[in-house]
């Protein structure tokens, strides 16, 4: 039998080893929104959306249940998922700070359903939201998209090591 | 009361305006390998696969249910999960090409619990799935990671407008 020491050092060897294997995996960066029960916008970025199914069209983020817009993404039918292109990379900060401060200023504008949308991303599309799962204390989301519209082009905005980064050279 | 061909515009619209929003996101690579009942190798190409939570360390990843590893993926308890490197680009095409021969060579060998694991990757984790979330035909597969590995550091590999990339400057 494990002696509760071994445990201890096996949870912080894996946690290590977690944490240092997804610092090698390079994300793309979206920025989600939605308003709370009580209207007030909400937003977060995220590294986490993935694309689920094309038919119907699908995708997925991540979530902590402890984060600021949790109770938005429990009560709320319908989010913006922005992809952000490297011009948006001080927006991808403004929706990572604090979070009292990240609808301050006129980066943001209301779209469909009166949802914040952010000014000046290369695409955003309107998810409803069709699944909600926790696990321990957090959630994964599942969105179908309804609605969407693109903008112009740009890099995409990359966040890998810690660092936003634009996509480089054919491997 | 919408009629059909407006019904089937819109959802040639929702799937163009789903597919290139999410052609404007990169996406880092990572590949996932297991055994299926048979004790066969199956593995896949993923560019889904995201960090859940560090504490306990959970991770996700999206696949088709009518793909060739989702019988696999139903029913074993663990996968390998493989951050590639942009030294890995070869085995990231193979692991997405013809799934009668995804295993033939040296790129793999044997690892924990006698599953593939690819050679020469950045990172590789073994992850137990502690969630499958069945959604129209595709799934959400949450894993906890046990145990892992890191190997010689390397460029991130990216997938961005169907191009296999490096990371570039930052932004």
């Amino acid at each position: 039998m494990e002696n509760s020491t071994d445990h201890a050092e096996q949870v912080v060897d894996d946690l290590s080893a977690f944490k240092l294997a997804f610092r090698r995996l390079a994300a793309g960066v979206s920025a989600v929104t939605a308003r709370d029960p009580d209207g007030r916008p909400v937003g977060f970025t995220a590294t986490s959306l993935a694309s689920l199914a094309a038919v119907p069209p699908l995708a997925t983020f991540n979530m902590a249940r402890v984060s600021s817009a949790w109770r938005a993404i429990e009560q709320t039918d319908h989010v913006i998922i922005h992809m952000l292109g490297s011009r948006n990379r001080r927006v991808a900060e403004i929706m990572a700070g604090d979070h009292d401060h990240r609808f301050d200023g006129d980066h943001w504008a209301p779209g469909p359903l009166g949802l914040p949308v952010l000014k000046d991303v290369p695409a955003w599309m309107l998810g409803r939201i069709v699944g909600r799962y926790p696990v321990h204390e957090n959630a994964v989301i599942v969105v179908q998209i309804e609605d969407g519209s693109l903008g112009d082009t740009d890099e995409a905005l990359l966040y890998h090591e810690r660092t936003f980064l634009r996509p480089g050279d054919p491997a």
